[in-house]
């Protein structure tokens, strides 16, 4: 069976989905899900469509092309397809905490997680055996000041050798140039240890701690070139009390930070994800 | 502007979206919201449809009867459409607590329910002065094991009299019999003050209190024959410690009580609930 | 039965717990609960301590005599007590949005709060009715630019007429100045809606939408001279999706702003809340 | 420094705390921490205290001495006291199911548990690679119904050889007999996957997915001889949709039942629960 997932946006304008879904069902496919919705302020229409074509005639270029030519230019739209055809290929950035990439790990092991991971890179050594353990490739990049771009080159390298798809940054304690967003725009996904736009920047837990907040968050977004300020893909939230010691908060915050960026990888690598206006249209 | 909204299930099969909305645009309609699920345990296709017919041309009567005869036969449908011709009209029984009926009328009042609400009804008559504050008929008919019966007529008549179309239950502490539930099937919303299915049934707090549990629960469902076994529509959940007494528990809850049975009205009213096999799909 | 609530802070130091329980035990006091933290970073001890007193012969001053000089110099403490001897007075202070009027309203009617409510004032007429309907007077003081140093002196007259213990902000749209904060400082309760420290200061609910967060949420704090910047006393959040616009946002905020300030209200009529270096510790 | 931590229930009367904190004085200890709890129903009272004793003359078995002597008999108490000198050393009993295991060893290996875990016991050899992936002895016990006591045999055998204090079932996918309950009571933690007391037993997301539930949850609770009917230590829920098939309830609660159980597990190992009555008084 032959999967398709269409995801579109465009101005909202009269009989969109009728088109769409007719379309699909002259190119005898079937819809098992759509998924639509339309932001007032801009009056942008956004939709997620999956279908299913039977029969070894089917050809996705056929479609894609079809679909432009009769569709999509009709109603100007920005639009991608992805197939079953091949999974996702994710790289994971990390540095020395282990939580993230153990929750990322562990799902990835017992195929919770529909993707490929081909390789891991940190610009420290110490988690090298975790990756051992799982069986993927472990590459140490070490980055200082001064090398910085160079260290880039590297990641830029190895990131296009494996042909990655999109990339984790599963707390790569890293500062990401604008060299690597160009290259993977919408695709670089971060988890900020706070309910952002709370507690933007470095240590946010000291900062939660010295406000008194009586919750504490975590943000996965895709990384802009302004810190901490890209789409929000998924956040959650846990109470605390007075009685939490910055340690404290720290270890909470580790239970949501994992939680939170695995919920968000999940949604991206399912194509469930779609950003405008630096916002994220997450359907269901 | 004519609103029309359609709820639709049947057994899922191929192109019923393409038909709809096609059928939609064929008739001058314009698709301004869709959402649609498949159960896929038992294939059971559901969709809510929002749109909007302009001019005086249009007929409420002629758009169903031509939805009939070329789609719903086509496909064995179920169907329900509602305009925005006249509000939905809500009756509230009531009993001695008050603090579902302030929040349900404070909304009222504030417009945030989109309803009319042309009587209460109380087996007690201590909330009498809420409604008059509110400007709301009320009316006490009291209710004892030998009057039970013709207190039930009483009810019926003035849910007649004014063409109720769904009643409330905002903390109404006797059982309502088989012959109400028959003249309103899915249209009698309950809330019941635990978390369903735990505690169904008198005194939850007192059993929750017993059982030592960390969280309470209220739970908002569709009033069956089954006691508390109704369609779920609306649950929420509050934490709690072995630090709450049953009377801190009672507090608590009516917090999660209010606010649950409010939601679930809102979702009732605005026609985003549809219910199957005792169960509820709730559109976004 | 006499009741007295003991709030200390102090440097922490040995034996402190052990010194006050033993007081309290020679002044023939039982101590019905205790509460106590240590604040490791800044090293400052806190507690709260409930003691019952029989008899006719007990003093409340005599108590705190004794407890002054036998305890509390010794430990250079900060310390307040309470007896149940008179309920506290809070006044509310409001403008148009009536939710969390009526839902403390509400609550104060039931009996759930533990205090009295001598009067209403707002700088608008529209919720007059309102207070009529709860017996509660109510003060119409206007403010305008020009005016607002004469209003402040009405309400500062009123407040001290009524022997004022706090203030609560129910969406009192206006910025409290400093003379009404000096008279009552960490006495005076607001409701923001937003999970502080994001979205401070006006229409949170619009940089929300604007931002594209998944959660919002409501805080409610002491009034500094800082806007929102106040010690938290209480903060609860909810979580939304993208197809939520400015008024969903706005609705479903309501929900969060009128249970969040109730419960902030709930702690501080109880004293449970302390305040330190602009943080509170909220016993339980 | 030497630590020790009292845990002490009796029936509520008064001068307890006093009693108990100047005796600490006395013994020239200090009090770092004291929580106390009293259950009116059946007028208990729960008492926990940190404290800290310096020197090398201080010794555990003269405190203890002095405690039962002077205090526990006084009081009828039931008590016990904890110190730092050892670590609690936790057996993990496993069967099939991965995420629980690698929460709690991600956790063991960044020292966030401040225990040792001699041992994992399996019924199953799947887990196996990850016993020797963080360097813990894995044993494979396999059990069957003609079996089963002669597993247990072994099983406790082990754990006695290992020294063990408590165990923790991390979704061990068999009932643990009467046996093992008694050698272990309230030091068998077990976690069941669902809000308990709602759908107890086998297959409770299979059973929430048939009511048609909007939340699911995950509880952690000590295992006594009626099945899932233990004190409850820790419960986390989450909201769902209709949308969630059979299996994307196993998958979010997955993240569930990890929290969950970790929480519980954190909670036991610092001495922080009581059990009483078939509850737990949590200490904070």
């Amino acid at each position: 069976m032959n999967k398709l997932t269409l995801l579109v946006h465009c101005k909202d304008q009269p009989n969109i989905i009728a088109s769409v879904t007719n379309f699909i069902v002259q190119q005898k496919g079937n819809i098992v899900y759509l998924d639509q919705h339309v932001e007032r302020e801009q009056n942008i229409f956004f939709m997620r469509v999956e279908t299913e074509f039977e029969g070894a005639k089917f050809s996705v270029q056929g479609f894609e092309n079809a679909f432009h030519n009769e569709i999509a230019s009709k109603f100007k739209m920005n639009w991608k397809s992805y197939t079953n055809e091949k999974k996702q290929k994710m790289a994971l950035l990390i540095s020395k905490y282990d939580h993230c990439l153990y929750d990322l790990l562990g799902r990835y092991n017992s195929d919770e997680l529909d993707i490929e991971i081909p390789l891991i890179i940190s610009n420290h050594k110490d988690l090298e055996p975790i990756g051992k353990t799982f069986g993927i490739p472990f590459y140490h990049i070490p980055v200082t000041k001064s090398t910085k771009s160079e260290a880039e080159d590297k990641q830029l390298e190895l990131l296009k050798a494996h042909q990655i798809d999109f990339i984790v940054l599963a707390r790569y304690m890293q500062i990401v140039s604008k060299r690597l967003i160009d290259e993977f725009p919408d695709r670089i996904i971060n988890i900020h240890h706070s309910f952002l736009p709370a507690f933007a920047g470095a240590k946010p837990y000291h900062s939660a701690f010295k406000r008194g907040v009586k919750i504490i968050g975590a943000t996965s977004h895709y990384v802009t070139e302004e810190l901490d300020a890209g789409p929000i893909i998924a956040q959650d939230v846990a109470h605390i009390t007075h009685a939490y010691s910055i340690s404290d908060l720290i270890a909470k915050g580790r239970d949501l930070e994992k939680i939170v960026l695995s919920n968000a990888v999940k949604l991206h690598a399912k194509h469930k994800v779609m950003v405008y206006n630096n916002k994220t249209v997450i359907f269901s």
